[in-house]
């Protein structure tokens, strides 16, 4: 494991990831837009630098964990970034974007030589610390087999590939989001009846989730609804990903009832 | 087992149940509104009768498996068959209505001596078939004490206690139902843009099935839809259900936005 990888966006997601890497023994040169983030980092033996660019080792493989596409964008395109990850070089980018914007990602990366996987993340920065990430992943075949160590490395339980042309993944990320973030908003539209009729919600979540719907999704957002918590972080994710899902339906003019309807709400 | 247990309604999910019955040891007499379906019945042993009314022994335990409260109250108000059920007697029955139509049924009973016991049924003919059957059930401890070893004998793999109060399980079977009809949607919009977008309905299954839905009605529907098969037999079952989700959120001016978007759908 002596090779040394490339590390940009140390998030809420991107540091556990970045931390597991290094306790799987890979060297780490790691940059986040705010330093502050690096420390825990560095603390840990990575290197931190001061620019993008400055994580890229030529013919290397670096990793982002970034918020859209267009901050990707904007990180590729700066001054000789492309040109120094090179021939051979492969970037592995694990944000949710629109398909198509995944695919002039890609091809921007293959007019320089090196290659664009894409690899999002379904978990969340707990999922992240735990190793319980699950991850679908497309891309060129050769590089999928290069960099496979490094995404169990990060924390996935599971990698899923979905062949070579970029855009699958992030499709299967766009829409598991979506029955993630309708499951939350169908508990709780069901659990409030069950509550205002004078029920007990955790023996009904207990009931449902131990016959019907036995996934740890249910379980953990039906216990939270049932204490009265919230069941997402006040995050603009689910907005985001339910947005990209409408607009991918809208762009293939398919009815989208159910995803309209949560967007609404949010 | 020498109780002779009485059975109403041998549709798609009565027939199964009343046949689990007696292969379990009890004696059956049975009453359905078409002839025909008793037939089946005949040949394993029932005793087939031709008015509900008959079916009763007095302080007995019968079983009806109704399409709502309607038929059920013209059922037990035929008349004389309460007063034949009366004191010691129990009727469990299996019918989906709303929580007040069951309370009603319930003190209905309760002034003839006898014991209204509801256990709503998750599960198809299929599900009885292969005694798979899910029960919530609620009712008064005694009865129910008395009449779990017939549910199990029906097929029943789990019964779940939701107290003494009618209206309990029926709000469970409602909101059950719900969640179940609403899966079939999500999981059909989520599906159709992996579909349109060129991606592999049966892969993204695969995956969801064995990383954030691991349960074996997102795997069914899954399939179906990744099969392009049709996720529900062409029952009026999902409208009726989700009409009655619908008039309770009402009544409890609750705001029910998806339900409200499926029930469009239908």
């Amino acid at each position: 494991m002596s090779e040394r990888i490339g590390f940009i966006g140390l998030g809420d997601l991107g540091s556990p990831m970045a931390i597991n890497l290094l306790e799987s023994g890979y060297a780490l040169t790691v940059y986040n837009r705010t330093q502050i983030k690096t420390e825990l980092l560095q603390q840990r033996g990575a290197t931190v630098v001061s620019a993008p660019i400055e994580v890229i080792e030529s013919g290397g493989v670096i990793i982002s964990v970034l918020w859209d596409a267009e901050v990707v964008e904007s990180v590729v395109t700066s001054p000789g970034f492309l040109e120094r990850l090179g021939s051979g070089g492969v970037h592995i980018s694990m944000c949710t974007c629109l398909p198509a914007a995944a695919k002039r990602l890609a091809e921007l990366h293959a007019r320089h030589g090196c290659t664009y996987v894409e690899a999002p993340v379904f978990g969340r920065h707990e999922a992240a610390v735990a190793r319980k990430l699950w991850m679908p992943v497309a891309g060129s075949q050769s590089a999928k087999d290069r960099i496979r160590p490094l995404l169990v490395a990060m924390g996935a339980q599971g990698v899923f590939d979905f062949g070579e042309e970029i855009g699958a993944a992030t499709m299967v990320k766009i829409v598991g989001n979506f029955l993630l973030i309708s499951a939350t908003r169908f508990l709780t539209e069901a659990l409030r009846l069950i509550d205002v009729t004078g029920g007990d919600m955790q023996a009904v979540v207990d009931m449902l989730t131990q016959t019907l719907f036995p996934s740890p999704i249910y379980q953990s957002y039906g216990n939270r609804i049932a204490e009265r918590q919230p069941t997402f972080s006040q995050s603009n994710i689910p907005k985001k990903d339910l947005g990209l899902f409408e607009a991918i339906a809208q762009q293939h003019q398919v009815a989208s009832p159910m995803a309209k309807t949560i967007l609404s709400l949010l």
